[in-house]
This record gives structure tokens, C-alpha cells and sequence, in this order.
């Protein structure tokens, strides 16, 4: 049973000026599913993307890049399920390629204007065909109030759609921010793709469009964890369509810039989150939170071993708080001079380990307490220095098994 | 259901001249249960060990530091099941250093030349009485033939007793070898500890025995991984007696030392791959090998990254040919630089992918068939350079996610 999140309302989704969404049934895997997605950009918009960093990447992964170093105007995405188009070589290059030509013949734009995704099976052929096909639907589809069926048309274990919208004053002008995001982790045989796509129209310079991404990013999908596997096509994309009535933001650090980032970080955090809670097999959502490191780097080791431990994930499943667990994992997350005697343990408000040791007024009901709720959070103090990072995960349960080792049907 | 490796029979373990060993139930944890043994090594001997690079590392562990380093001369091993000694802060050196004390005593030795191991539940307090009441009992058992004894002694969850023997002839001696092991990874919810102990009577100079004890883990206990946890309490001793006829070896180099070093690499690799096949839960043997590499280290990198994945492990569960899996691995392994386009994949005999992608000549049925062994290999090749690793690994099954999950009981 996935921890289920709030499903969002279309109701509660804003559009955003600027960005029209179509929605198509294209075959591409099997029929009568929404597989096929293009996103339409008004001429003028600001766009960047941060990317996997497998050096596996799929073919779209690749093209994304040369596309937005190309800096052309950036005017389309192209998205498709039923297939990722890994693991493909240079015949998975051509056909995503092909792709992006085919919609940019529709729209009488260059190909390099066309942003392609895909997620799906690994190491199949793309049918390219099936999605020239079942482009003019998607675009007879096109609409600025379609960001929900965009949720659903990227989906692919996913059990809800994820999608998230709020507004902001910035500089007197009423700016829009939506967001949608698919799962990673905890994902079927097939399926090895995190996307996430946020559009706003707020007037960001391109110039710090990348800074941008790559802050939300690491706020908020660069946090999350399911089983530490890195996917071949993990996409987040945000997009500034310049059409608010607002000066132009052309740095970060500006009032506009931090009003901005923090409304956006929000939903990118929420879109992350969703992920989390919806992976396939998830019972519990659990935060880990590493304080007291002499860098941010080694905080976030210390939080990726214990939020990758199968020891640690299998005893938050069984609700057994058998905590000797993460103080392994602390150990060999990688800091070489770690004195143990200054570790402390938290779960949630109960102080699980002082020194390094057991502390001597924790009680084992107490942690089973804890352990039994579905949100937890893990607190580790390094007591080495001020840094701290945080980064979301869940259980490993018989499901998360049981998923992954379905035949592929 | 374990993948049962063959049972070794006392018949075939060889005492080692210079070694005694006792087993007692001192009631550590469960009544009824072997969970105490003494190794008891005559004077002369040259001793060395490699222990884990957890930094959380148990307090029996830094004790064998601590005596190994006085070079005093080891005299004994005393090990206990049921309890690790890890996450015990101060107070558990103290008790480590307690039961050193305590044989010491009664062999009349000094507490230096004892070296403690503790395997078992993590963050309680050693029943350090317990132990001392239980020495005589293990003392009087004492003699060259309990080898066998000594492997179901060490067991917590093992569903088998590793032990291997083996006989060889060094410079017209022949000189015996035995050594026995208990499993790591997969464990039960309190269990964290891969122990191994190999004996000879092979005459090693003390100052290349470190070196020994490094080169044989780093081919064996070094190459296995179960779940990617790496526990507070493992360790690896290695005991020369000298008492065999023929010179001593003072170089690893040198014909003996090859033939010795051959020899006792056999047995660690069956006693390191034997608690894999017995990891519980497993259901298959994987041998996951990594050609073409420009160094050892970006190999094992890729191997580890391979071996660890959940999704390729459920995959392998499964019998499912889902082969992409093992590619997204390759490609988040850390290998900054690697080229996709020369990653070639095989499955035992079946060339998956080539250049990155599907193989054309490859057939999913091909595939199918070898996964449904219960014993298969994976090999990579990286096409970098002449650089190759193993790792031995298990695949991850329901099974293991009812074990981890079980309350401590």
C-alpha cells in the first residue's frame, strides 16, 4: 500500500500564462493510455533543465542537452511513457531526434526549439512512428487548463497524478508557479524515470535560468530517495514564460529573485515529495535529517547511506526499532575521521543514542512508538561542525519486491 | 530458500598443528545455544587480522586493534554469538577488554595476547558474566579436532556451517590450511557480523602476515556483498602456527609464499562465496564481472554499483531479463568519463547489448534461459583498458525483506 498523498484537484491547479498542455492517446505500449504529452511554449520564454547524471543517459537525455546549449528559444516538449529509449545507442539518438522534427513540422519550428522526454521500457526501440501518429491530437488537445491530464499523461506506475500551483506577489505583479512531477524509485521492471516539469510566468532573465534549476533541484528531487537506483532519464525542467507584469529577475540574491525561488522550491519540494509517497511498496515517508557536519557534502552522505540501507528501510517496514541500524550506517557512509563517542540519535522527539552509545533513559516503547507512525523523521548529530542537509525516503517492503520482480507484462 | 552449498563434514576438515578449540552454551542470549569459543594458538605463532572500515565499528574491534598492535604475541581468540558489543560507547570497550581479561586469567596470559569478537544483537550491553562463567566450560572442551564445532559455534543465522581444509606441499612439507566463516548481509535484525578465521601451520614471518591477511580478504571477503551494508563488527584473522617443516616464508613473492598464498586464497574465496550462497533469502549465486577498465578500482566500482542495485536483484529474483537494469547501473557507478557507446554486456554466454545498445542478435529468450539458473554470471566490458574485478553477490527476494522485517524476537 503506497502512503497516499492528497490528490490535487484541477481545481486547485492554475494555469500559467503562456504554456498551453495537449494530451494524446498515441498505442505507443499499449492502447487507450494516456502516453503522449506536448507542452507549448509562447515565443520569448526563459528555459533550463538539469538532467540524470548517469553516464548512462538515454537518448532524449542527450538531446535535451545539445538542444538548450544550442540556445535557440526553446518553444516545446515532447514527452512520451510506454518507453525510455535507453540503452538504445546511436538508432535511439536518431529516433528521438526524429521526434522532435516531426513536432517542430507541425508547429513550423526548427527541431532544436524541441525539448524530447521519455520514460518506459529500457533497452526497446522507440516507436517513433506511433508517436509522429499521435502528435495532431495532442496538439488539436492543446490547452492552458490541461496541467492535470499532463500529471496523468506522464504517469506511468504512478498511482495518483502529482501536480502542485500557487501564486505569488512579486513586485506588485500576481505571478502563477505549477508544477508536475512522475515517480523514480520503487518503479516497475520498466519504468526508470523521475520527470518533473514547472512553469511559471514570472520574468526570469536566462541568464539565471540554470542557476535556477539547478537550486530547485537540489532543494527538492536531489533529496529523495526510494532505492538508490539513478535512473537513464531523469528530467526536471522549469520554465519562465516572461509574461507577468513584473521587471525582469536577472539575479537570484534580488527581493524578486528570493520571493521567486522560495514559491518555487515549495512546489518542487511537494512534487518531490510526492514521488516519495507514492512509490510502489512505500508504507512509511521518512525524513533524514544529518546535523552537526563539518560540510554540507558529508551531510548528505551520512543521510543517502542511512536513507539506502535495505537493513534500515526493511526495520522501518516492520515498525522495529532496531536503531543499531542506522548507527552502521553513519559508520560506513564514507567520513573517514568520524568520531563515533559524539554521534547522537533522534527519532523524532526520542533521543535514541547519546555518544555513540545507547542512551541510557531510551526506552524501547518509546522508539516503537515512533517507528509505527507513517511520517518519521531520523535525526543524526556528526557534533563535528554547523552544517546540516535533509533528504526524504521510505520503507522497503515484500511489495517494493513484488513489484520489482513482476515479469514485465 | 537459501541457495544450500554442500555441508561440510568433519571428515574433511584437518586439525592445524598449534590450534585448539573449545565451545561452550554460556546462555549469552538463548539457553541451549553454542555461543561461545575459544581458539586457543600455541606460543610462536604469527597473527594478523583485517576488520571492517566502519567507522561505527564494534568495541570488539577496536580491542583487536588495540592487542594486534602491542604485538605481544596472540595467544587466543575468544568469540561470542548473541551480542555484537557495538553502539555501546565506553562501557562496552570496558566489557570487550573484560573478557579478554577474564581468559587471560585462566591461561595464565596477559590480556593483550587475547583478541575478542562479538557477534549479535547491536546497542546491548555485553553480558560480559555470562562469558567469564562459560570459559571453563569452553576450556575444557578444547582440542585440535572442533573445527567443526568451532563453524556451528560462530553461527547466528547461518542455516550451515562454513568450513574449509585443505592440504598442500610448501618447500616438501606438507602444511595444512582450514578456516571457517558465518555470514554477513541478509542477516536477521540484530545480527551484523561476517566473521572469518583461517589456520595454518605454515611458518610465516610475522612481518609479511599482514600483508597475507590483506591480500586474501581483499580477494575474498573483500568481493562479497550481500546488501551493501557493511556491518560494525567484521573480521578477518589469520593465524600461522610455524610449526610445519620448512623454512619460513619472509616474502609473498617467493615460490612458498605463492604456493601458500594460492592455497589459502582458495579456501577464503569458498568460505567468503559460501556466505552468499547461504545468505537467507537468496535464491541465486551471481558472479558479476567487470573487464576492460582502466584501473582495479573503476571496475570494482562499476561491479559494486551492479551488485548493489535493488532493481537488478529483484530482476534476478524474478528470472526477468530486464537487462537495462544492469546498464543504468554501469552508468551511475561514478566513472565521470565513460563512454556508453563501448559498454559491451554479457549474461554467461548471451551478448546482450553491445556499443551501448541491444544487441541485434540478442533474443529475450536467450536472456530468460539464463536467468532461470540458480547460479549465473554478469560480465561488463567497459572497452577503457585492460583493467578486470569480481564480486559475488545474491539476487534480493521476498524472503529477505520477512527476514530483515522480522521483530527481534
Amino acid at each position: 500500500m503506497p502512503v497516499h498523498l492528497p490528490v490535487p484537484l484541477a481545481a486547485n491547479l492554475y494555469p500559467v500564462p503562456g504554456v498551453r498542455i495537449g494530451v494524446a492517446e498515441a498505442g505507443i505500449r499499449k492502447a487507450n493510455r494516456k502516453d503522449l504529452t506536448v507542452v507549448l511554449v509562447d515565443e520569448g520564454a526563459s528555459v533550463s533543465g538539469v538532467f540524470t547524471q548517469n553516464r548512462f543517459c538515454a537518448a532524449p537525455v542527450q538531446v535535451c542537452r545539445e538542444h538548450l546549449a544550442l540556445n535557440r528559444g526553446i518553444r516545446a516538449l515532447l514527452i512520451n511513457t510506454g518507453n525510455a529509449n535507453a540503452g538504445t545507442g546511436a538508432d535511439g539518438l536518431a529516433r528521438a531526434r526524429s521526434g522532435c522534427a516531426a513536432l517542430a513540422r507541425q508547429l513550423g519550428l526548427a527541431p532544436e526549439q524541441v525539448l524530447p522526454f521519455s520514460t518506459g521500457v529500457i533497452m526497446e526501440p522507440l516507436p517513433a512512428e506511433r508517436i509522429e501518429a499521435g502528435l495532431p491530437m495532442a496538439l488539436a488537445d492543446a490547452g492552458a487548463d490541461n496541467w492535470l491530464r499532463a500529471a496523468e499523461g506522464i504517469m506511468t506506475t504512478d498511482t495518483v497524478p502529482k501536480a502542485f500551483s500557487r501564486r505569488v506577489q512579486i513586485a506588485g505583479a500576481t505571478v502563477t508557479i505549477t508544477g508536475i512531477s512522475k515517480g523514480a524509485g520503487m518503479i516497475r521492471p520498466n519504468m526508470a524515470t523521475m520527470l518533473g516539469f514547472m512553469a511559471t510566468d514570472a520574468c526570469v532573465a536566462q541568464s539565471v535560468m540554470h542557476e535556477l534549476a539547478l537550486e530547485l533541484a537540489e532543494a527538492s528531487f536531489n533529496r529523495v530517495t526510494v532505492d538508490g537506483d539513478t535512473s537513464t532519464n531523469d528530467s526536471f525542467v522549469v520554465i519562465a514564460t516572461n509574461q507577468a507584469a513584473h521587471a525582469p529577475i536577472t539575479s537570484l540574491a534580488s527581493e524578486s529573485g528570493r520571493v521567486l525561488k522560495a514559491a518555487m522550491q515549495e512546489i518542487a519540494q511537494k512534487l518531490a515529495q510526492a514521488i516519495v509517497r507514492d512509490g510502489e511498496g512505500a508504507t512509511k515517508f521518512i525524513a533524514v535529517r544529518v546535523d552537526g557536519g563539518n560540510t554540507a557534502d558529508e551531510c548528505r552522505k551520512v543521510a543517502y547511506a542511512i536513507a539506502h540501507s535495505p537493513l534500515v528501510k526493511t526495520a522501518f517496514f516492520a515498525s522495529d526499532p532496531n536503531l543499531g541500524r542506522i548507527l552502521a550506517a553513519v559508520g560506513y557512509a564514507g567520513i573517514d575521521d568520524l568520531d563515533q563517542s559524539r554521534i547522537e540519535l533522534f527519532l523524532d522527539d526520542v533521543h535514541v543514542a547519546t555518544r555513540g552509545g545507547r542512551n541510557p533513559g531510551y526506552r524501547e516503547e518509546d522508539g516503537q512508538r515512533v517507528m509505527k507512525q507513517s511520517e518519521i523523521s531520523i535525526r543524526v548529530d556528526l557534533g563535528r561542525g554547523s552544517a546540516s542537509q535533509t533528504v526524504w525516503t521510505c520503507d522497503l517492503s515484500h511489495e517494493y519486491v513484488s513489484i520489482n520482480a513482476d515479469y514485465r507484462s
